[in-house]
């Protein structure tokens, strides 16, 4: 990396675009890693990316379209012939190309496989196409290596050169029977350190953990964790081998998934990035602000039933903001913890009963001492017993309600198969506050009588 | 895995250790992969995970110890003898050895040490202690494969014969020049497809991306996510090659950090889990829970100072839980974005003021639609205009302020070094609720002259 990316860089590039100056893209290119190359694509416009993109060779292009941001990368191949495309296609792995596939209209879909040198790429392809895209099909490459578990060594090895042109990175080569079913693996490591006429099947490892090609993508993430597995065959229900899974991967589902509970989290519903338009940005964040503002108004006609009894004893509204903010608090650690458990699929042995048993306890607890300290502080600051009753009374439930609602909504929407997450955020926050105010205005309009 | 893991196998291995059935635990745990006997031992008591490790073969026992949690781990060691905890460290690669040894007392660590048989193994060790534990010295391992750029092929493939025997995966193979220098890489698949006699340097690849031993781990993440990398050499600031670090570290440092994030955010102070103890769980939400009520009590006490306004139009009170949600629903998605673009590393080449200015522009036309629909909402169901105009007015101003205090506050903590994603959960917030009801009453009090 010689050249370093910066403003002024960029500022060349394009200079050297507008007067069509092949000789300082290719120079100042030639060497930079694919990775870096997108990052200077970001930086132009679609027909700049365009013209660096049909300057660079045909292998570097394959490299940084299938490393692309899929929002940006079905505009920008708009402004390709599925003839280019196809160029492209014929050299990459059989997952990217699937991917970006799968962006595509069914017309160009079509041209572009009609129209793939690599007979070979084309079938794999069109297998590939079959599976949903976030099941372990959908994530999985055909190119592998294989060998039979009957052959010699010496065998292998011939068959590994000849395989290997295809696939980018061996890992581990899969032992299979004469049905094609997996039934173990060999490190080329050990196949190094073999002699030539042993059998495959007496240096191979029986144990070999594969996946079923239509589990979550999820369950391929925990299994590969688990395992500590930097690749993962992928087989039918028969056990025949259909492709495997790079943890690169897996890295980028793992990514997508941390970057979707947060942004359900925090209200946002697109995924946004900070130097996204003004516009988009905005429009990213506005549901979630106008079903606050609903929210915020709903408790407004709420309180307004208790209009008389404010204007009698206004210090009850004092506390409106303890009560919401404490209900909004409990409401979003619940739910944290209880989607952390969800999302990594861990082996919990409690049930139902002893889990819902341990999350009263903790409410419990952790309500007594706020409560108590709010009792202490009320009453020392406002000399009004009864104030302090009521508020730390509805402060008791507010937590209790809090705790029980964070907990019990994310178990619900995983149960109908909604991401749980979704509950961590505003959604929390706004209906714990209807009900925090609906206890708070419950317990002050009893205890005074009003 | 033959054995399912269920809740009566592990009462099942809870009789056998009972009495002493040596028979059933190894005949069931024979084809268990570690990370299933780690499931199993999570179930057990102390005593008994310790019974089980004896029985198991120190290999397996070594991979156990290796993956544990890490807090679990330094408690569950102190039922081993330095000696014991020597066995299986002379097994382990060098990384995760330094990583348990530097969870023990120094006088454990000198004595393991000292008794380590494996000489190297010593000596790598002892090399490694030396950094940081998250910087990319502290992640790497020693064990790697290196050859000399003047080597022919058939002698490398010797000299990785003689050095795979220690390394658990290959990947690639490092080209290293007379000084131990790293100038190049070399596959396995390319060594494979070689002549023998060729020269390695006229095979190797000289593009190859390393780290400096003294970057932070984040560092780490980001550049082997970038490039696609399964292993990345760590060299020191001459270039000289020291160690590797492997793809399933950094899916370990990406999940703390997804972990952490989230629990910054949703106010939890301490690493929970749903199976954790009533006590530790509880503790882990108390201090954000105290942080947000003495909020909650501040704004109290704020609000009594209008206490006599409140008395004459209560009408004001109703839409204090408005004004709050909004302003905490606008902080924490200003600050979500932020942080997103702190911890992602991305090059932004914008400037300061165009970045501050893009984030008014937003807030601006957020704060205009949010107001004027309350606005519309607020004088539709009460029909008074003034009260229309000062609680929408006063919403407009909550979201310009909480939009830049949820996105600079982020960027103040990041510029001295602290974790941004603290600023995300209830801080941001707790002082919102306080800014905005300063800013509602402060409008109101001089709309209404009260």
């Amino acid at each position: 990396m010689q050249v370093e990316i910066t403003r002024e860089y960029i500022e060349q590039v394009e200079e050297a675009i507008a007067r069509q100056d092949k000789g300082f893209i290719l120079s100042t290119m030639a060497d930079m890693h694919p990775a870096d190359v997108i990052t200077v694509l970001y930086e132009l416009d679609t027909n700049e990316s365009k013209y660096v993109m049909d300057l660079l060779p045909p292998e570097v292009g394959a490299e940084i379209l299938s490393d692309l941001d899929y929002d940006i990368r079905s505009d920008f191949l708009s402004y390709f012939t599925s003839a280019e495309i196809a160029r492209y296609i014929n050299l990459m792995d059989s997952d990217d190309a699937v991917d970006i596939l799968n962006e595509e209209s069914v017309q160009v879909r079509e041209e572009v496989i009609g129209l793939l040198e690599n007979e070979e790429k084309a079938s794999y392809i069109l297998d590939l196409l079959r599976y949903e895209e976030d099941c372990a099909g959908g994530l999985m490459a055909k190119e592998l290596i294989k060998v039979n578990q009957n052959w010699r060594v010496r065998q292998c090895i011939e068959e590994i050169r000849r395989q290997a042109e295809d696939v980018e990175r061996i890992y581990t080569v899969y032992v299979v029977d004469n049905r094609d079913v997996l039934v173990g693996r060999v490190s080329v490591k050990a196949l190094l350190l073999s002699r030539d006429d042993k059998l495959v099947k007496d240096i191979s490892n029986p144990d070999v953990i594969s996946i079923e090609s239509f589990r979550d993508e999820n369950e391929v993430v925990s299994v590969m964790r688990k395992y500590d597995l930097e690749a993962i065959p992928v087989v039918n229900v028969q056990g025949r081998l259909l492709g495997r899974i790079t943890i690169d991967d897996v890295v980028d589902v793992m990514q997508e998934q941390a970057e979707l509970s947060r942004q359900l989290m925090t209200g946002i519903t697109e995924n946004v990035e900070e130097d996204d338009s003004v516009f988009r940005i905005s429009r990213s964040r506005l549901p979630w602000l106008i079903i606050g503002m609903v929210g915020g108004l709903l408790a407004a006609q709420f309180m307004g039933l208790f209009e008389a009894d404010i204007a009698v004893l206004p210090a009850v509204a004092l506390f409106v903001p303890l009560i919401t903010a404490t209900g909004g608090n409990v409401g979003i650690q619940s739910s944290s913890i209880i989607i952390q458990t969800l999302s990594s699929n861990a082996v919990i042995f409690e049930n139902f009963a002893q889990r819902i048993l341990k999350l009263v306890m903790v409410a419990l607890l952790n309500a007594l001492i706020i409560s108590a300290l709010v009792f202490a502080f009320t009453y020392l600051f406002r000399q009004e017993l009864r104030l302090a009753i009521v508020v730390s009374a509805a402060l008791f439930s507010v937590v209790m309600v809090a705790s029980l609602m964070g907990t019990v909504t994310p178990m619900i929407l995983d149960k109908f198969g909604i991401n749980p997450a979704v509950a961590a955020g505003p959604f929390i926050t706004t209906a714990n506050d209807l009900l925090g105010l609906a206890i708070y205005f419950g317990i002050a309009h009893l205890l005074y009588n009003l």
